[in-house]
């Protein structure tokens, strides 16, 4: 059984790692591709940085901070006071002395040619994941975001002015040059269920959907497409998404999410939608739109009502 | 008064030190330019490593480790871990982590395009230094060492074999695109005196000299030109330096370091040498040769005791 999930970082890491305790218990014959968020990759102190598929990695890899939600556990950042120092780099952006360890073997295979999927196989050599991690593209493609101080890379509003200067839109710089990685439309194509996981819809999942080749696969693959709400109850469950729902005239709320995604049978996304138990009233209308719909727990707490989810939509998907 | 140095790492940066404390005990009003090697930079693990440039900026700083002899005082090794576990970069080239910070703030400011003495000049305005520190060449000249396992990076031969393999000859790879870097042509022709740091003669001194442009400017100057032996009693006093006179066929000797530098008055590099007291010896020989030499202790056990030889080498470059 070939599972596919297109994913943004910490949150799109723990639906991983519980769709993997999943895998691991009941089919262990199941293989799982990650279609990870690449638009929060930046250039940063001439290091090539990709914070999504570093949260996939560390956490799949069991060397994440759990605490901290983000980073390698035991970390220091004596490199990144240096930096500072010297005035190079964003001194509101640390990076730590592991983390920095990847981004210098990362952009230093980047630098002997290796494109981002070769090198994400190459890193994840180390740490057996027991998935197989893709990026979304192998080509620059970064999010910036517009706001009324300027245009500016989406982790500088991110982690610089924690998303709280309103957002007036985002862009997909160099998207009209890239295509999907090598390996990112045949997994769509030859999958048998299509994921879309509890990530932010419009720069997490949305910047995989805005990749050349990627919607293209995801209307011609047979495998029904069941997407998981990462809002519960009118609320972003991490992170502060709903900043970036707000931007497109989203509402922050499960069904309004679904209807962003949109019913595959009227050209959209989804095929089915997972909301939490107190989204139930979503249900009925959702469904009548084209898009199945069930209330099950969506909250993370751990791996097992994680797995619990993964199987629910698992379970939607065959019911197809 | 104008003072110039040709000097390589570790033991060119204690030379430095011990001129500096004269100047600022004796000459307040003198200002110091040294000229650094540049042939033992590469690129390792994505990353512009110049390890003679930073001997001098954290000896100079005094951020430098005494006891080990190079690298930053308190350093860790977190970053280099990593690395290894990757794969990438040189398991036994070390790069501790606040050594990395120089390295990557020094790559950064490369990849925006700034040259290297522009980027040592911004790295240094962290430190003030009392010195001007220039490199001998903003170019990509690196020595590589032809061995009979083949041609290799210096800092190959120096630090993975131990200088053990025997080298059969040196080669600057690039230095037929090279010019000596801004300001290095300028110091030599308007310095009052130009002194030889006791520095490897031949990876050292002799890949400055072979900077294009650098030679011509010391045949050019009115400046003495005085050299300090780092061959004592036959023995060089740090480093594996025998090797590489070896291979250029100079033996290990003080007075033979001289002649293959040469009198000035016969198209050579010196105007003056100080050898130690024990080679006093060689005094006669080569000052009838056209060098005018003196012996004085030269052990740079402090800072005092350096300063006195930097001393006695400005007085010799006054005598003549």
């Amino acid at each position: 059984m070939q599972l596919v999930v297109l994913a943004g970082g910490v949150g799109g890491a723990r639906f991983v790692r519980g769709l993997r305790a999943l895998v691991r218990r009941d089919r262990p014959g199941a293989a799982i591709t990650v279609i990870a968020n690449t638009g929060d990759d930046l250039w940063l102190a001439g290091l090539r940085v990709t914070p999504d598929l570093d949260s996939l990695m560390y956490a799949l890899a069991g060397v994440n901070d759990e605490e901290r939600g983000w980073g390698r556990a035991g970390e220091t950042e004596r490199v990144s006071a240096e930096l500072t120092a010297y005035g190079v780099g964003w001194p509101w952006f640390t990076l730590g002395d592991l983390d920095l360890g990847t981004h210098i073997a990362r952009t230093s295979l980047l630098k002997d040619g290796l494109p981002l999927s070769a090198v994400v196989e190459r890193l994840t050599t180390r740490w057996p994941l027991g998935v197989r991690l893709l990026p979304a593209t192998d080509d620059e493609v970064e999010t910036h975001v517009r706001t009324a101080e300027g245009t500016m890379h989406f982790e500088e509003w991110w982690v610089r002015t924690r998303a709280a200067l309103p957002a007036l839109g985002f862009e997909q710089r160099g998207v009209e040059r890239a295509t999907a990685a090598p390996g990112v439309p045949e997994a769509i194509l030859g999958a048998d269920v299509v994921l879309i996981a509890p990530s932010n819809p419009v720069v997490s999942i949305g910047t995989i959907l805005g990749i050349p080749g990627v919607r293209e696969a995801l209307e011609a693959t047979s495998a029904p497409v069941v997407g998981l709400s990462p809002v519960i109850g009118g609320a972003v469950v991490r992170g502060m998404g709903d900043a970036c729902l707000s931007a497109i005239g989203v509402a922050t709320d499960a069904a309004a999410v679904a209807r962003h995604y949109g019913a595959r049978s009227a050209g959209g996304l989804l095929d089915g939608w997972l909301v939490d138990t107190v989204d139930e009233d979503a249900v009925e209308g959702l469904t009548a739109a084209g898009i199945a719909t069930r209330a099950v727990p969506l909250r993370m707490t751990d791996d097992d009502a994680t797995a619990a989810m993964a199987q629910a939509a698992l379970d939607l998907a065959a019911s197809r």
